[in-house]
């Protein structure tokens, strides 16, 4: 299992992962300001100060660079789900955990949500995705402390989808909901599917 | 609103809406006897005994031809919900209806899976997609009768998650879950989302 945010990468020199988080994090204000449109290999080189070959070295094309922001992204989010403070990471009661899991998806996916969405991956992986599987295993493990003789594995994936960057999309873009109702949302499905109250 | 299978071609001829309909049924029968890569325009001209031309001006392509297919079931799935016999349609309590429906969708996809995936609309197209609309307007009006103080728009995508055919092929293909797991969790949902007993 995976403790922090680079454990899979235990030989990257200091340097090259110091270089690595500074396009990482140049792509990542690009994508604030302009939209994922406005990622491009040369932008991106141009905004950390490097070369543009130094881009293309570290994440191949312009798809790499994408998928290794989100990467990024969703390793930060399961360090703070797996140990960062409540009432995310441990220490909560796991109700509480999970009501405060959904909200922060829900808050990542909208900011991230074309970036997201262009990273979509095909319907058949988009639940074998690692970063899919780590949510997936992080719900199951909550529901099973607080429904113990549930379908807790199919209860995480009903959870999960409500939290799917497409329906997102669609609720807030396409249908104009504000992010209090989808917040709103996710405490009420909370309290129905583990028959518990809603918090005050 | 539709109200049966050709509601919306009432120009077509008698004559070519019969030729339109064996030509699905054939590529309906290639499917199911060689999966979604059997259909091709010359075998579904050679099971139906017509010349590849009409296959041609009839479907356009093969996505327009797979298209169709998909078309046609969902408008049978359509009517069935709509005006057919109860427990799918209309006589039954609300609370019945949502439950043969989750069940007649899960079946319908499990059937239609490598057609459905391969049909699956792009992230931003999956919730505006008409056929989707018809699904989430029929759960949402039964939920209304069910809990009609509930966030019923929003309870429907998530019960309509559920059912995600991306989400059925990886639980049934991709973890090897049987579909009698996956149609006592819809029924399991519902009850929980409701706030009702399970079914006996």
């Amino acid at each position: 299992m995976q403790t922090g945010p680079e454990a899979d990468e235990p030989c990257l020199r200091a340097d090259a992962a110091r270089n690595r988080a500074r396009l990482l994090e140049a792509a990542a204000r690009l994508i604030a300001e302009h939209g994922v449109a406005g990622v491009t290999m040369e932008a991106v080189a141009a905004a950390a100060n490097v070369g543009k070959g130094t881009v293309f070295r570290r994440f191949g094309d312009r798809t790499g660079l994408l998928t290794a922001l989100l990467d990024h992204s969703a390793k930060r989010l399961q360090a703070d789900f797996l140990s960062g403070p409540p009432p995310l990471g441990p220490g909560s009661p796991p109700l509480e955990r999970l009501r405060a899991f959904g909200t922060a998806v829900l808050h990542r996916t909208a900011e991230q949500l074309d970036l997201q969405l262009a990273a979509q991956p095909e319907p058949t992986r988009r639940f074998t995705h690692p970063a899919f599987g780590s949510l997936h295993m992080h719900t199951t493990v909550l529901l099973r402390q607080i429904v113990p003789g549930a379908d807790c594995e199919l209860l995480a994936h009903t959870l999960l989808a409500s939290l799917d960057p497409a329906l997102i999309h669609h609720l807030t873009r396409q249908r104009g909901m504000p992010m209090e109702r989808l917040e709103a949302g996710w405490l009420d499905l909370v309290a129905r599917v583990t028959g518990t109250d809603r918090p005050r």
